[in-house]
């Protein structure tokens, strides 16, 4: 039987309620022992939330999915894959950050995840608006070694997130992606947003996307043509660096109620978690070379029973098996 | 750039938690400016609930529909449709009532659709309980020139409506297409009901819509069949002058838990949606000829999250762009 | 017209919100006139929740159904069954329970729904915690009149609930199979197993199902081949008689928000319907020889707007009406 | 020890969440044994809700009240009094209603309340909206023997419910005081309302009592005097027969947020359970000589965690207490 | 009889559930007869909640109010005032906001609150966070001719505001009185806090305003002594321009559970309610002469049954009757 | 300035929603520094909530407390009293348990609470139901040192918990009491029992609290005398080693909704915290000689707003304080 090389609690003996709550019942970084060392990911909570146009709240975010990440486990069925068996995995608590200033903020956050751990560990980072993914996108690209040209990425999203100013500011949750691209850490002609829907405030919401190359799989491209232009892109990521960052409104606000910018009429948790699980049997090596990622804009006060938070830490487990299904090859 | 024809704050400077909470928006009705008079459509809340027979509270619907509506957009992705550049929309408050009678209620709200706005506006009725309906479509019918034969419907629901008597009563949300059939503003055989399901209280419960030429197309016929007979309704229906009613409760109580009698089992928020959409294409004239139109039977005391009330907002704005459509051609 | 067999309100007189709550409003069972005796099924309560590992709080869930039941209508459209025309129903209240010793519970429940109502009555047990499903199986078991062998069991489940020790405990909602299985009332041959999913605490967690011959059919599974082994086991299951446990936590935690183990991304209430109702139409002779059946796991301080209760009321009655139909053949 | 007269599960071995919910677990009308019959007060509920002018509801009332009345204890620790050893106590279910005509509901609910139980019994009805207690009126005043001059009147609410006509109706929850002093029921200089509070609608709105002779307490009032006016009043009624109506709106909304028309700044429970049962302190034969009773206005789907109802439980307990206290003397 | 000054719906006619929600039912302000104008005091919300060092989402807090004041009455039982016979009252909409700079943000803030309306009308502002009060007391001091030292101020709060810097932000909820002080608008030897509670941060947290000479009158000290230091603050007080803010924070939690910095222990609703009543019967004009109000801190996401914004709305009242007392005279 | 013996983070610049959540941000026990070594306080959570007889959940009570705890401030404004100068404290995590067996669990608990931290540090538990404490009276025993005759205990609960067997189980949360007095490590002629109130279930309910010489303070006594009762044991007391056991219940439901037995009528929050604060004031030496504590009873899905965690978090903080006041003298 294989060694695993994160240390959890025994199920069996010892209850979920009991205990400090900790990403899935990983370790905290500093509990680490020297033998699974250097972690192969750690979880960083990124607990800013004034980067919100609409409902504020996901400051409580990273929280909350760690209450609800008591009930994870490590196995899943379909990948045959024992996660724990293939990393280490650490939980290494909470980001600083800058309230009061949006964009100092993103630097702030930026020089924490690519300090944070080791360097050759990688973060998963909970979050928080998606404001905070562009300086976890400065942090992945500078671990990965800066490749120029940037970062591919992988996006769910009802939005696609490249609004240039809103309400005057330049660093909100609705511009990551345009500020990381014109920083050069992120490359649009290799980014998949998968989910986008309307309505929009105008007819022009998705030009920037569309003119700089963005691959747009639409919620409703999606119900009519299936994975079709995923699968494509997939082949063309090959074992690019990647950044996956998943937004929780791309998912049905009934299936995840706890959440700033509802969009109605998204995936139900079972289609997106399908969807994000065949990214590894539509990749040509079993998966793409993630060199970071994250799971946004959670918020708790909005979140019914806690389903949105639960959702929240199995796509992150998601994820992380994707990773672990492309070292697995 | 086409001009719009109604004036919309702008979302990218005015943030939507801030002001009055009109539908979508949009002006009221005595704020519109003259170059966008007369309106297309009067968005107006009907607030009578006494009309049910299990769970009340509807009246606080339309103001639920309302605060949700602010978050509502105004470009259609998959119609390629800026609605505000087609039509005149504006809010024209709630229609008076008659809370302690049912039969003198469908007629004073009946008299005050029929006279809001100007003559050629279309009324849009946030509900309220579907009792209401009856007092929309003897409007909706005065409003179209009273076309002999009564007005083609359009029916989502998970209950046809057509009882006759209830707890003694002949004007309760159990009864509005028994009365309008027998008053002739509505035409059964023109009428469509889409998502009707059970279980039934008795075995004879529809026969009054298959006696009389509803077309049902069942949950289940829908699970089986897809489109297929909608598809049949909508070539027949043509040009005639037609009314669109949407209960609510035709989608899952878990997606419309603020609802008064759910009924499990129905579409998920994407289905519906796609269904109204649907609607366009199938057409032959590219949308129903639509002479009014309402959403009901939304509770917000049992509205888990707003997600009841966020949903009527859309599906109203959908059923707006299903005539803009039509007149776009 | 066909008598009815259970005497229920007239619902166009009688208001739902009104008298005391048995399930359905059936008949509690000492008030059901001698012409309906002996009645065709039983319904119980079963309070004991102490079998959990980790949400307690389902000895509120039989009053919770109960409550949420009152709305449920007796004809089945899909089927053509008037219910109760064909069986004779009644509310038996709830079953004694040992809240202090797990084992003991067990005993104290298998007596009791042993002798409950007539030796040819069946019971339809309202849950409480899947270990009470330990106690109902000996009970059914009695009742067929202890088939060797065991009986046949259509479980619907996103747990297999085979753990052999939980806790130090044998006798937890983790293992009433591997206990029934033991004991001879359970043959796990005959067994089928819908829904489970992962992640799973281990790699070996399906290993008694498999390794014991139970038909496992993953939620996975289903998405890829649909109801295709489903019908092979109906096929084979024949007559023999068949226990029918449906623990509500199979739905994805969206729609049964209020379970103890809540398995994110399973059914809608719309697809496990569905599946009931597809058994009747698989089955060689219109629906299996049900002697015994059980709704579990609804926990009412987590179920939001009674979602999970008016569903597992609704599961009741689509399990009833498998067992009509059988005997309608 | 004394014997009781009325049989209550033993709490100790047959758990509280167990059993169908009849008020306080008192056994049913229909179940109570001959020694026990007559029954000394039959509990009814009362679920008509459509006389209210705000938020409706209150036709899930009753059942709610059952609900956490499971939790009822039968001793009164300050009273030194078992409440089932002096009297014999049953539920005796709901009443008939007329769901669409105020008028015609508060006859057919007086009709009920007049014949239900036995002669001598008398009732504790659980609402429901304060226009039933209009019915009750009539019912109690006829079971005393139709005192001429009408009953005396016990009244804690927030509001004194004597308005004429509001919407156009005379039969609504502002109006059942107005009505029964009209037709004789209630005499208005032997009614005292305890807990009426601001801001009102216009400075008249309290004329009508005070014009009539009605002893008005209001809450500040209370908090400046204390009982004094209370005490009086308790002396002047003496033996009178006298109707108690517990408005349970006249408590804090924060303490009884189940309710339609919270008015702000009231008591707390802890307060008005203290001046219930002072009433028995300061009347001079140990208690008020009760001919019928009732608790109104309970609103389930507003009522957090469900303490509006378990109060309203507790009211009705401490009523019935002080009748108990009146017949010891 | 007098006339009114101010123009509401007749609540007997048309219900408090219908129509839009503006304040108390006023009049827009652009919508106010000319023989109301000017008014004397608009209404205006601030939504501006990106202030907070915890719990954000008061954005939603003028809205909330507004819906909830639907219930609003306009006579006051205890002052025997009828306020819209005194006051012209108007609701002038929401103010703009600069989400993104808190320094910013009051400058706009308070340029809107100086502008809106007439020069002699009053601004009560609807909260956002405390951080809005800055710039509501410069409009306010400017609006009152700017008197030199500063305006006076009744402070209700569980904090007392007044840290230099927070997370690096000197324009934060927590400073808005530091800063007024510093530029003059507020004179801290006037400035009366009542209801401030500990445990605080540390033993420094108080020594601002001590040592500036502001009247504390702690939650404790209350209990103790009742209103002594209140009552002598008043006396010198007398006609001195004074702002009123409410923090509803000073409420215990459980009566304002919709806010973002609960203390536990604090006032009852009517205890706050009666101390507000209280200053217009100790102080010796009647009433402060106020020049602006705000109540603050209201967040509806953590308002169970919408009881925090229902007090506030009463408290927002119970000052404008304070001002209205004060003109009386 | 007096050095601290408990490191916090700074609240000023790292915020309260950030970091996993120990008992008021205190450090875990083994991250306490050398300096601050032996702990004085250890938190322990108890996660054990089978012996209730209601509604069960309290096994989540202590990770909401934590949760809730962030907020908690370390200056006592009233005692003056900054209590992370006078004590080093620490977070322990949780206790380990038996799910299974009631009695073995009380051992494993009492086992735990003996051994964890040092010998001369004092465990803080937080529940988990009242049962708990039976395991930490037995560890705080042994840490005294095992005083014959047992500890003394000062008690906050609506229930005397003094009940023999209850459902057939010795160890439940109605039995502590009895089941330490019966071991000896708990003299009832030392304990005071404060809050207690009715309705009971027998009018003997008391009685083994009255012949053992309790010192029972019901909630009934208090409001009329005061804490005179109080006071008097206090100086009984002196400096015996004694026990503090705070059952959450001792509040009113509406104060503390989340809790599973809950009893009308009881404490506000400000009334409870004042008297726990009044032992300080009333006790000999400033304080209680405490060798042990707890907080219990805490049920967060039934805590609305989180408002009961938040209460516990504070009592929790006000024993520590009186621990203190005792050393400091």
């Amino acid at each position: 039987m294989t060694q695993p090389k994160t240390t959890l609690p025994n199920a069996r003996t010892t209850p979920r309620f009991a205990g400090l709550c900790t990403f899935g019942r990983y370790p905290r970084l500093e509990d680490v022992i020297p033998e699974h060392r250097p972690v192969d990911w750690a979880i960083v909570g990124s607990v800013y939330d004034c980067g919100v146009t609409y409902r504020p709240g996901t400051r409580f975010g990273a929280r909350a999915i760690r209450d609800e990440s008591q009930y994870l486990k490590p196995y899943h069925i379909e990948h045959d894959l024992m996660l724990t068996e293939v990393f280490s995995l650490a939980d290494a608590g909470d980001a600083p950050l800058d309230l009061f200033n949006a964009e100092n903020n993103a630097k702030v956050l930026a020089e924490h995840l690519a300090s944070v751990a080791d360097p050759q560990s990688k973060v998963m980072m909970l979050g928080g608006d998606h404001s905070n993914t562009l300086g976890a996108l400065r942090a992945a690209h500078e671990r990965a070694g800066k490749p120029s040209g940037g970062l591919a990425m992988i996006h769910f999203d009802s939005h696609v997130d490249t609004v240039d100013i809103t309400m005057g500011e330049k660093y909100s949750h609705a511009s990551p992606f345009i500020r990381a691209v014109e920083e050069g850490v992120l490359d649009p002609k290799r980014m998949l947003s998968v989910g986008v829907k309307g309505p929009l405030n105008t007819r022009d919401d998705l030009n920037y996307a569309k003119d700089h190359g963005v691959e747009l799989v639409t919620y409703e491209n999606w119900r009519r043509e299936g994975t079709k232009r995923i699968d494509a892109f997939l082949n063309r990521l090959g074992d690019d660096p990647c950044y996956f960052t998943f937004d929780i409104d791309c998912v049905d606000p009934v299936f995840a109620p706890g959440t700033g910018t509802p969009s109605v009429g998204g995936f139900t948790s079972a289609e997106a978690l399908e969807l994000v699980r065949h990214i590894a049997r539509a990749h040509p090596a079993g998966g793409p070379n993630l060199v970071g990622a994250d799971v946004v804009e959670v918020l708790p006060d909005r979140d019914v029973a806690g389903n949105t938070a639960l959702l929240a830490a199995h796509v992150a487990f998601e994820i992380l098996c994707l990773s672990a299904l492309a070292q697995r090859g």
